[in-house]
């Protein structure tokens, strides 16, 4: 029996990439690693070599995907040469503008993080985000009280702290993204967004109205269907 | 055979007790229905009477958890006559005193909850647990706001981001509590407890040093063996 040898990172990437597809197909809690085995052909033994348990594949599915989702969004916050007033203005602007340009994606990952059989999953990207986002923020912060532009006692605590506002409003915009039938969603959205807004500005002692999160018109984006009407 | 009948209300009791040590001790994941109704000793269609699943058991177990550990400090901080500035403080107060006084249950209502198989527990509690604080914040704030010691946009837009920043901290605070071996978390946990005062205090356009948080020397007391030494 002839065998195709693969390199070791490649059969961990193919691990991972078909777990992913199963989580997102029926659940974290309904997918058993033989169900992950049966897609890419592998043996427990080669699972192992790997991963020691189907929860230390999921954290590092995680580290890759949060990885992948701020690598953009990164480079372009800390760029050399910005103040650290521009480098979060970006930081929001490219978030919003990339996760928008994902929309159909997003929705998708969204609908599919939010199933109950994937809250383990979802918590721990969560966990995963907010960590890589604390430590933007602590840098971005420090530079700030360097220059003067921001005011804050101690610049990393406040990072930890600010975060969790930022992620709690995340997840009220995801679950208002996903409730199809509240029709204030939008309006719910953008009065969470300018609290989150006025804390944050106030939380670092920077001008008001310095540190917007996300204009009322890409908010709205999000509600527009996604077919556009042709016009011929 | 003769049978005791029991009113409804008690049996769901009973129900909701068995659960919650079963929980306590092994886990939510690894606790079925079967294992309740084999402690209180009654059939499954008496356990889908009072509850449509497990997890419906979990949120009606929340509730009452929640409604229970708040009880204290809500009448508290709720007491008529007070201003807002006193009642953010008696709640904080209130709450530090009263898990203080209820140390030892504190430390194991959290080691059990932070197991991997309570993590939906966990969540839930954590989610009711954010409900509450978030509507006593807005009362509190619109209060602060009519009265002119506080100074918010939207009071409940903000009770609701700032409230996931004080949650944020209690997560941190029982992380760093039940991690013994950590000698600089005593520091950790002050500090993050002063960033957080600072962030609510700006937040709410509060003066400097009007809400604290709690006291070093009650965060110390955590920290301290549970045996006092006897003199004699």
């Amino acid at each position: 029996m002839s065998r195709t040898i693969k390199p070791a990172d490649e059969r961990r990437r193919e691990l991972l990439n078909a777990a992913r597809h199963l989580f997102f197909d029926r659940g974290y809690d309904n997918t058993s690693i033989n169900d992950i085995l049966n897609v890419v052909g592998l043996s427990k033994g080669a699972f192992y070599h790997h991963f020691s348990s189907k929860n230390a594949l999921l954290d590092g599915l995680v580290d890759h995907e949060v990885a992948d989702l701020y690598q953009a969004t990164k480079a372009a916050c800390l760029q050399p040469g910005l103040t650290a007033l521009q480098r979060w203005q970006r930081l929001f602007e490219r978030s919003a503008q990339w996760e928008l340009a994902n929309k159909t994606n997003w929705i998708v990952l969204l609908t599919s993080l939010y199933r109950d059989e994937n809250l383990r999953y979802r918590l721990k990207l969560t966990q995963a985000a907010q960590l890589t986002t604390a430590n933007l923020f602590s840098q971005v912060i420090t530079q700030g009280v360097d220059e003067g532009s921001f005011s804050v006692t101690d610049p990393k605590a406040c990072a930890t702290i600010l975060v969790s506002a930022h992620q709690a409003l995340s997840d009220r915009i995801a679950e208002l993204l996903l409730s199809q039938q509240n029709p204030a969603a939008l309006d719910q959205i953008h009065q969470l967004c300018q609290a989150t807004q006025e804390l944050s500005e106030r939380a670092l002692g920077a001008p008001k109205g310095s540190l917007p999160i996300v204009d009322r018109a890409t908010l709205a984006a999000w509600f527009q269907s996604q077919e556009s009407p042709c016009a011929d």
